[in-house]
């Protein structure tokens, strides 16, 4: 199967850019959105851990706090789905033991099958080498879904801007991440672009290809 | 424009596995491969730095090589791609420079009205908070061109294999990266699931959506 040509693909990536002003009177569908929360759900993590939560933020209220902790951009609160990257700090066995459970539970098998994965896991995530990275490790995971999330929002017609540009202690305290063992590391706002998003014009600054892919 | 709906959107996503066993008589097209290196280029970043570079091996000698420096995956021989994700080292003021000296070249504008978002940018990641931590910044950029790679591959019909286990060190001095300041960070394999790949069929381990997803 594939859900679309070589040709629409080059002109969807075109398409999208980094959206300024949204149209704060454009809703994303639900069905629409229903899709963009998959592309959550099923990107792909390493061990598929899923070291990540996504807080999506829909009411107004809550988006007049997060926008001065977020470089005051309007995005956040004019956007229609405001998504909130957020990892598990600190992932320990706990998760690990949530993770098998789950896989032993969706493809009925036992915990104990699970044993030799779970040591492979655990000496290299919680016990071993990258444990002192862990964090770094889990928001490279989020951002393969980041990525995902802004392939699939254009795929769709859906407009969307990525903000690293926010003050992640702020974020977490507003939303109250800490006691859940979450902190923030990104943002994404989504939905429909103003039609005098004078950004939407603006040629796309790449490098050249020789500069960012060698063939070897 | 919308490249597709959500219905195809959610079984692309369904559609796509991390593949282990390629068929190795299969090569993916010029036409197909032209539109994933568009998807890499065309990825998002962090004020558009583009931090990284991506090495695509095709010569199945170098990738003889790759293969024991990468938990001697089979994914990295037989596959009709692999694209090794790398970040330029310790980005400071010459790559912004580059940067600034492209977006002048493709908006038409001078480097003089670029001179304050460059002030914005070295401020931020060159003498900033996050020069401490710029390379996970870059590679946070990689692994969003890692998640746009990915689903653009599977819009395409295209297996993909997402690769952490490796050991940068060995990848880095088989390719000879040090001396362009470059590290590798993760890799991609890409082509076509072999018809007897097991993984291909068994259930997708994804957490429930109330754990990944919450609202606000």
């Amino acid at each position: 199967m594939s859900m679309t040509d070589p040709k629409t693909l080059i002109e969807t990536l075109a398409w999208r850019y980094a959206t300024k002003k949204f149209d704060s009177s454009k809703h994303i569908p639900s069905d629409v959105w229903k899709a963009l929360e998959a592309s959550l759900v099923q990107s792909p993590s390493s061990y598929g851990l899923q070291p990540y939560k996504f807080i999506v933020l829909t009411d107004p209220k809550i988006r007049e706090k997060i926008r001065p902790a977020s470089w005051n951009q309007a995005q956040v609160t004019d956007c229609s789905h405001y998504v909130v990257l957020t990892i598990h700090k600190d992932m320990g066995e706990e998760w690990v033991d949530k993770f098998l459970a789950r896989t032993a539970e969706v493809r009925g098998t036992t915990l104990e099958s699970l044993a030799g994965y779970k040591g492979y896991i655990m000496g290299d995530l919680v016990n071993g080498a990258r444990s002192a990275v862990v964090n770094d490790w889990a928001a490279r995971q989020a951002y393969i879904a980041f990525g995902t999330l802004m392939l699939a929002a254009a795929a769709l017609g859906v407009d969307a801007c990525p903000i690293e540009g926010m003050v992640p202690a702020q974020v977490d305290e507003i939303l109250g991440l800490g006691a859940k063992g979450l902190t923030s590391i990104a943002a994404c706002a989504l939905g429909y672009r103003s039609a005098d998003d004078k950004y939407a014009t603006l040629p796309k600054v790449r490098f050249p290809v020789e500069t960012l892919v060698e063939y070897r």
